[in-house]
């Protein structure tokens, strides 16, 4: 009788993965079979563990925000590592939200009856066994996992080495409100090593990790997506457009444009290219507004005739994502132009038009290959719980499965099943 | 002006597919905005071209037949490669048959206004650029080029060598009937060389070949699942499971196991365990029917006391896929040992309960995952056309995207449409 079923588990790192992974495969399976209101309360319970363990858990984080601190971790990287009591209250607020959106499980996709008198059902259920990989902010712990186990999923959740103690003492306060509801201990599991060859090993576990789910900096995105075996749910760059058409209203275009690049800067939903209609009467505001608000613009000729603070572009600009205050320009000829600009140079996660002309716009739509393509809003919206999906596992710019924000619909797949009266094939 | 848009192509595998996949890309775009009546009148204008080719094709096919029995190609490998009239005007039927299908492009998966007035939209889309990688049948040719330029998609067609001929002689004239119909000819191009670097070339194609799907025999979706960098949508086994409850109607019992075992033993939706409930009060004359209709049956000493005729039956055999007209039967001691069986040993495929009782099928449907779950029904019936989908371009044993028969819908994704009045994010 061990309290705590990782004791058995074995040192090296792939025995290690593969040995979480079968039993989060055996946990999966009695999980799929739990009902909404069990599930949910368990996320219920999980957010009580998480306030009752709140000393606790901002103790084991003080302890990595301090070794951060000794081993010179950045200003930026200790924000993101930072447990206070409010953040925490807010990871246990968001387990509760999580326990409270609709169920995709057992929901029926579609349902056909045959000639024959079979009758076809497609009916969601989990996926199985997700790892989520992440970096330094722990309150990933809590969200992802949460998310996983309302999908009927088990995780296996692999934090930053930096926020290990902070993960720990997170877990803990999670597993046991799992357990408490119901929920079996195996279907929320951390990775105890911060041996980097578990991720390898994560990342090759074919047949006992469904989906892997990075959470992180490009490396990590890019390291993930380059030695995968497994299928990933990710976006490595939010190189997004906002095109202002020659049938924009100046004053939303400016709107709309200031605060697609402007409100946050570092959030893969921001702006990185202008691309603006030769036919748009006034360009000159709209760049003005953006140098006023602290923005650096580049842009060839064509732009710097326009405001002579614009700086020149390289062809580089086009594709970076710059994730700061700097916003690559361009003319173009029309929405057909901006298309074709932005089928070579998106990254496929959201793209924007503004325009009165409901024609161009629909062309915009249709035609631009983005998980996300908006119509008169702010690209800055590219975020599950602004799409009401109740938070996100990620934002994939992959074509398969699930695109944009993913919740919990996209941490479901579905199953066939055939009802008959006795039928035979002929 | 090149007639043969092939002729500009590099002669390296490598270069060659990735110029293929650049070109199949443009097509795509262009192919993504056409309409359902476009997409289905360049598919009945290619069942018109191959009708108008079958001489040449038969003829190609001739020169295939010839050149694989001097090579000493198999009875089997010939059938299969084979092509007469009847098998042609089956292939341009089912291109036509798919043209009549209902689109899924364009359809609308779900729609939600948020409280600021956004709009949200998910709406079918292609996924873009398909690879099939097939062995001898040619007729792959025509029945996956079609399904892909329906669904809105550029296909990359990779067929065996034995089949070039025939392929080339078939891929000329859909593209003919395609391009008549307003589809760009790059829309379906088939790799011209049978060097098998081309196959490594197209598994490796990330960002080119958005899905490769393999048609073949085993060892072909075991290299293509090992090697591939793109997804992959195949199944490798059918190690299907028929279960035959204690309240399973004897009559109905043996009827649909001999039909599941036996109606063709090489069909991926063959079953190949039988499980017998202990409960089941008479197993005897099921046995004798199998062992009658010319099956080998494979058992331990429990199912050898049924009837003497049972050979002794190995571990392995409970993960192996004969394919031929041969079973492993299992004793078991209810729906749930039977659903820890399969757990262990289904490929995740095709999986059937027998039974009269309406709460263990309740069980056994929620309680197997697999791709198929059928109640009272042949396994046999695991078929695109059996399931209404008007073909299928595989069957998928993976969890993501899509599972079971896949046809039109799977070859399609979904992207998000945001329709605003001018929102910023707060």
């Amino acid at each position: 009788m061990s309290a705590d079923p990782a004791t058995a588990l074995p040192e090296d790192p792939v025995a290690l993965v593969r040995a979480m992974g079968t039993r989060a495969r055996t946990a999966a399976r009695t999980l799929a079979a739990l009902s909404t209101a069990t599930r949910a309360a368990a996320l219920r319970a999980a957010a009580a563990a998480i306030r009752a363990d709140a000393p606790a858990i901002l103790a084991a984080n003080a302890r990595d925000v301090a070794a951060g601190e000794a081993r010179g971790l950045s200003a930026a990287l200790l924000d993101r590592l930072r447990l206070d009591v409010a953040r925490l209250e807010g990871a246990a607020a968001g387990v509760e939200a999580i326990a409270g959106l609709p169920d995709p499980v057992g929901a029926l996709v579609s349902e056909d009856r045959r000639p024959n008198g079979l009758v076809l059902r497609r009916v969601r259920v989990p996926i199985g066994v997700i790892g989520i990989i992440y970096e330094s902010r722990p309150n990933v712990t809590a969200d992802a996992g949460a998310l996983c186990v309302m999908a009927g999923n088990a995780a296996i959740l692999r934090g930053g080495s930096e926020a290990i103690e902070s993960n720990r003492a997170l877990h803990a306060a999670l597993q046991r409100g799992f357990v408490a509801g119901g929920v079996p201990a195996d279907a929320i599991q951390l990775v105890p090593t911060t041996d980097r060859a578990a991720v390898g090993a994560m990342l090759a576990a074919e047949g006992l990790i469904d989906m892997v789910v990075p959470r992180g900096g490009k490396s990590l995105v890019a390291r993930v997506q380059a030695e995968a075996r497994v299928p990933v749910l990710a976006h490595l760059d939010g190189i997004n457009h906002s095109y202002v058409d020659g049938a924009a209203d100046p004053a939303m275009a400016q709107a709309l444009v200031v605060n697609a690049k402007l409100r946050r800067t570092g959030i893969c939903g921001a702006t990185e290219t202008l691309l603006i209609d030769r036919a748009f009467a006034d360009p000159a505001p709209l760049l003005a507004a953006l140098i006023d608000g602290g923005c650096e613009l580049r842009g060839d000729a064509d732009v710097q005739a326009i405001d002579p603070r614009v700086r020149p572009v390289e062809a580089s600009d086009w594709d970076t994502e710059y994730l700061d205050a700097i916003l690559s320009v361009k003319r173009v000829d029309g929405v057909e132009d901006a298309i074709a600009h932005i089928a070579r140079h998106s990254s496929g996660h959201t793209d924007a038009i503004v325009t009165e002309d409901a024609a161009t716009a629909e062309r915009f739509l249709n035609g631009v290959d983005s998980a996300i393509v908006m119509w008169n809003a702010s690209t800055q919206f590219a975020d599950g719980g602004e799409f009401g999906l109740g938070g996100e596992i990620g934002i994939s710019t992959g074509r398969l499965h699930a695109r944009g924000p993913v919740a919990l619909e996209g941490l479901t797949t579905y199953k066939w099943t055939v009802t008959g009266t006795g039928q035979i094939r002929p």
